[in-house]
């Protein structure tokens, strides 16, 4: 779901993960265009506005990149003729989300450019915070840019550090000196395969091995899909070089300090994934946990909104050992190009979403567990919902603390005027929201989920930046 | 999923329900179209491969009928503009499934035509077993067939019978008398709306209300999209006729015998639906406690096969007391227009579609819960993934008898030496999949999963047809 | 050009032939479909809206006829992928033009249809006046109509005639009896074709062969284009059918009184074209000699308007001695789907289309032809682009008498208030359209266009029908 | 035409002008994008591959740059709702020709990019020869290329030099001293609409003006198609700078030398243009004079082949006293996107194209005039034609000297050994294309057709370059 077509509130009443990147090398020669079609389908969850592969045959000569990028999900893009073109056994791929005003063309990813070694493809997961200061550096210099992607920035850092050093992952190490923020890359030279993760390690990226291929994916269920194995993840601060010769790893560029999205864990990434040796799924099942702990209630059963909150509906359940059951019916035809007719009818578009099985809540006192609350409208609509199919009492858990900071480092919760916990306290929302109780999960609870790790970025919930954040909310103001 | 684009025999590996109806007359003259869109939504999964809409404005001129058909999903063929386009108050709308071979534009629904007494339109849910009969008498008077679906078989009788007799409803009666077969009408003459379900009752058909519009539909889940209230089902036999004075029921053709298609409770309807007074929710999960009980074993947990096993999981565990849990995690956007790329990989199809959590399965004794097996393939792969994942048992019980006839009746149930059970006894299939136990759901107890009603079909499982079905299978034939 | 995206009243300000046909057989078993693509490419300017092509192989099973119609010009209806699915060694094609409210896919033709003797494709050229009659004749014994053109009542008939004689050819004949209007037919059975032309032969039909195949077309510059030989011309009344023995004809229809079309050789037909054994290129030439003979005057240049008035334009100049010259150029981009911008700039979208030669006209004394003028806007707008260009005298000659009465056989000539020469004499015309001097060609005269043939329908000047006309116009009726 | 899909080598033996360019200044502040639009339809001809057009508001803040482009023809790219999102007084447009290794969306003009001081945007008609240099120079201080094209490298050095002086005419002037080869440029920032032409002013580039409006287009015609006033040609070397100020010129770049391309009057620009104040029209008459006076013939009638030949033709007849003809009817219908089946049929796409009138050339003694001969398989099949049409004798007449030399300044014309004067006589050329007699003009009187002015390009006939080329043939290596 992104905010392309927005069915309304219900919909667009969501946070959102900005990109997914994959990388392959297959030292057999074999064309990876298909593996990563397939691995991007398994990321696709992580950027539903455009995609695009770019791949490179290691035996052919130097710079036969080909690639195919395009608006829209991976299946609308790709078809079996344009798989086919896309001769290669090295190549990178990449989903992308993006606020409205940057959604074009241009902006799509991998980004393909010649520069002075060759030709250099480039996939970015991730948000620069210092991505102004550097673009005007590189301007009063004689660049030209031509997307309002921070990307393309990375790419002319690259490009020129590869101008005093010898190779390209030299390049991309002393790029990382000068880049601040959330970066997870992969990026392919004619004959390399590199993968670079930001010190702070802000989002995701992990290694796969398939017989003689190496898989580089933001998570690891974009192994599964291509039937790699789970190898192990890049280290924050961590670049990794793979070419004929195998894989390399260099890891001095890591700092003492990381700051992994715990929000990855809560909600972004797919609940089959494994995250920095972290089960997604067990990370969600401890929240309803610690839910239940924290906030229990008597009630006669215990709901997930779909499908992020089943998990730890799922904890809340064993935890409490109030019955868990299953409330709504999910259309899953209601995709990314729903069109709301123009003749407007009252809330249909969150029925047509989401339905509830009447005869399951009728007459019983609900705990329903979600992720999170955004502005409050979606929340207020699903409890109507449930008190309308007979719900006695409705209390809502959520499964992350409340949203009061604007995230600078790769997803979109927006500033903190447009969060309903910003100027409201917990009894308001839950009034808001016509909840008969609403309990949080605490900040001081969080490291529990990745099993007492305290390297992770809150900054959303505590307003804690690993890095100091730009004085004025440069997010939108870069696309300029 | 339909068979368009298969991704491979995991996905083609179902059986499909063949159409889905959705009928509305609003009394205040506003315009229905986006109810109309809305509620086909709620149907699409009873159809995905086209769909159409008529409408047509009784305060206009007699006649002033407007249609948009088309291939694909809703979403696809419907725009806001097209929409905006069906001005009336009145109107009618269809999703389709077919076989391979009538595939075509000609073949979408409502069929529109005119005929001597103005202009009709009409959506059909269901199979006539003698509209090859039919079709050749009303030849050898002259007509001409641009269609090769059944339905334009009734439309002619409709037509011929109006020549007869005073109304549309009357020879939409005088029609049943010659149809045999599986039929829920929904029929739009320029002022009236007209419903009729064939006196076995095979396909479900429901009315519901807003405020002052009566609508007609397939489930009762497309009563809900479109905030309408369930009034109750039209019955077997029964034909329903609203016009500007209200809604008017004729049951002259309803007979003693009735047989409801057990496998929508089992498969096809959508768990949310009330079908003839029973939930199609609660009859899952009684499926499942059946299971539990004559197929008890000891195990840690109990899983469905998402999404239609998943009730009836839920209902094992609740006679067994074993833990459910989600043990899949499906990509929800492989959809209807998943294109598989030509080179292959290893089975990759079935795990873009399906990722199994491992942290979940791991070192577990599993029950896996689906609602069939046709021909085996998608079953064996999926307890293959489980064992993968490290699953140390898989116990199928599968929430319906085995499938060994073909159905006449509006599913694509195929012939027998099609099936797996037709050759194989349990112990053999269980061995095919992989299974350490396999249990069916006994045809003795398919009763009391609507509430003890002896009035269904289970001419898939025993052969026992309610009418005697055509010598050779003229499914096929009649596309020619 | 047709009148789906109109630029501007010069656009439209057309007079448009309403259908092309084309059929054939190959006795060596080869594929045809290809063959009727190139000849519906030649007939592109009898049809713009829709087109479709249907095949049949004689050596399959009876009845395996495949079809594939659409919207748009022929080559956006067809793909090689298209066209290498219809597998079959006999066919028919169709392209349409049609007025606006009949613009949907159903009426797209060749009408393909199932009755009692199996299948049928029918393509249609022309006109019935007594259309209304005979559908609700059809309708009153229980016909329906799935579309609004009267090629599916001649479909109707055939079949219902069919039922009581030995042959396709036979049941054609014996239609043929009820029809009344104009209509070139090319029908296609599983193993036959068939081509019929009414008795009065308004529209064209010709017959060509290329080796061992036989074809049918609606001009002779569809034979060239598949390399056939022109053999003849079917006649007025004619069914010649076509079988693996060879053709045979069947004159047994035809009468005494005939009435081709003259406008086809004044603007419809394609100068290469030889109709009733007349050079169209001929007859527009001699139209010029005649204008130069009847209405001289001294000037410098002669020129045609593009592209229909060129010859004629060469014809004045051969008789007046007076220099022929191009003055304008053509922008050929400016297609049929040329979109016009909601800004609006004054006269753009004429310039766009049509350009003056300055260095040509500059200075001169212009005799300007074109073949008709329908509203006159169009010819005041090129009058007024040559004087602004320097033209000192434009005198503009036509090559057809005034515009007076509506045409009921087969093209769109308005009713007479749509016309300018309805209400207003010659003079005023050439004031109206800012001309130095304004002549047409004489109705006495058109016989010499036509070698002095007399059996030709000039009644869109004359008023004289030879059939009587319905009374009320009927044209736009019908459609509803 | 172009070489995307070739039918056959009739249509793909043609030379290709490479791109055109537009530009316009409101200074009411009026959208000027449908302007664009209707200028890029009249220069459609000189690239069919993909357009563009950027605009901006010089009301807005400074930046706001729109563009829209895409691969296709004027009225495939926009849309009447792309157009109205287009919002902006200035604006730029192009069309674009190119071979087939870059015909990809990247390489779409107008390049828009950011850069030290705004947005650029830069349209490019031309080539220039030493690309590759100035690309490894730049690259070799830091800039990477998301393209293909040596418009990006301009681009580049304009913003470049935009760092060392005070404005971008200034920077456009000093990018000028390091580009070789041919360029009219039309580049807008967001305040000022720039036009530069090379100083050899290999390709034009005119000034025009409607009311409060200033117009830069390659081609007068593109004047007239926007009701603007041709004012005069950009001289070469001549840099105008258009802002709210009006216009003004720097001539300091031009210098004594200049070379025009003699090939845009013979071929690549439209009749209707005035190209450096000479009419093309009347430089084909003079060609057409100079063959009769050259290679004067006994016969019947002088035809021009479509649509170039014809201005020719009516220029050999004036000379000659031999009577002009029309012999060839062009389908228009069948365009760019003709697909030509893959069932083969002997010459048909060539028939498709081009029909005799068999009743013009029938025992006639023809002069054939054309262009040019390219590879010679096109005036093969032609000649061929007229023959079997029943010319008695056929004697072509070339309206240009034969090609010998590829071009390297902007169009097509490829290496020798592709061309059939290069190993071939003019007696050996006529044989092959089975004419009775050939001539070519004569490069001596090349000067003629434009007045006697000596200051134009015939490379491609003498191989005499206005600029040395480079060593190997550069033209598609860039591309890598």
């Amino acid at each position: 779901m992104n905010n392309i077509n927005p069915v309304d509130s219900y919909i667009s009443d969501e946070i959102h993960e900005e990109c997914g990147v994959f990388g392959i090398y297959n030292f057999d020669g074999k064309d990876v265009a298909s593996s990563i079609y397939y691995g991007l389908f398994a990321l696709q969850h992580r950027g539903q506005e455009s995609c695009g592969i770019a791949v490179s045959d290691t035996s052919g000569p130097k710079g036969s990149v080909r690639s195919h990028k395009g608006m829209g999900l991976v299946n609308e893009v790709f078809t079996p003729e344009s798989l086919e073109d896309l001769h290669g056994n090295i190549g990178v791929g990449h989903v992308r989300y993006s606020t409205a005003g940057a959604s074009n063309r241009e902006n799509t990813q991998p980004l393909v450019l010649n520069y002075v070694k060759g030709t250099l493809a480039l996939a970015h997961n991730g948000n620069l915070i210092n991505a102004m200061e550097l673009k005007e550096q590189l301007a009063y210099t004689g660049a030209i840019f031509q997307t309002t992607i921070d990307s393309e920035v990375i790419a002319y850092l690259i490009a020129r550090e590869r101008l005093q050093t010898g190779s390209v992952e030299e390049a991309v190490k002393n790029a990382m000196v000068k880049l601040s923020g959330a970066y997870s890359l992969v990026i392919m030279s004619p004959r390399k395969l590199i993968g670079a993760r930001d010190p702070f390690g802000f989002r995701p990226l992990c290694i796969g091995r398939r017989d003689n291929t190496y898989v580089l994916a933001s998570e690891s269920s974009a192994l599964d899909a291509v039937d790699a194995e789970f190898i192990r993840d890049v280290e924050p601060g961590e670049v990794v070089m793979i070419n004929e010769k195998g894989i390399h790893s260099d890891k001095s560029m890591a700092q003492p300090k990381v700051a992994k999205c715990i929000f990855e864990y809560i909600y972004f990434a797919r609940p089959d994934s494994c995250l920095d040796s972290v089960s997604v799924y067990n990370s969600r099942i401890m929240a309803g946990r610690i839910l239940a702990q924290t906030h229990p209630v008597d009630a006669d059963l215990v709901v997930g909104v779909p499908d992020s909150g089943n998990a730890a509906a799922m904890g809340y359940s064993f935890e409490s050992g109030i019955q868990y059951a299953t409330a709504f019916v999910k259309n899953s035809y209601v995709g990314r190009t729903f069109i709301k007719p123009k003749q407007s009818m009252r809330e249909s578009s969150v029925r047509i979403k989401l339905n509830v099985l009447k005869d399951v809540v009728k007459g019983k006192r609900i705990i329903m567990i979600d992720d999170s609350i955004v502005r409050g409208t979606t929340s207020e609509r699903i409890v109507r919902m449930l008190k309308n199919a007979g719900a006695t009492e409705v209390h809502v858990r959520i499964s992350s603390p409340p949203f009061l900071h604007p995230c600078y480092f790769g997803t979109d919760v927006p500033t903190g005027d447009q969060l309903i916990a910003h100027n409201n306290t917990v009894e308001q929302i839950c009034e808001v929201i016509g909840a008969d109780s609403l309990g949080y999960l605490s900040v001081d609870r969080l490291s529990e989920l990745i099993g007492g790790d305290k390297g992770f970025c809150d900054a959303c919930f505590t307003g804690n930046y690993p890095i100091e954040p730009p004085k004025e909310d440069i997010r939108g103001d870069y696309e300029k």
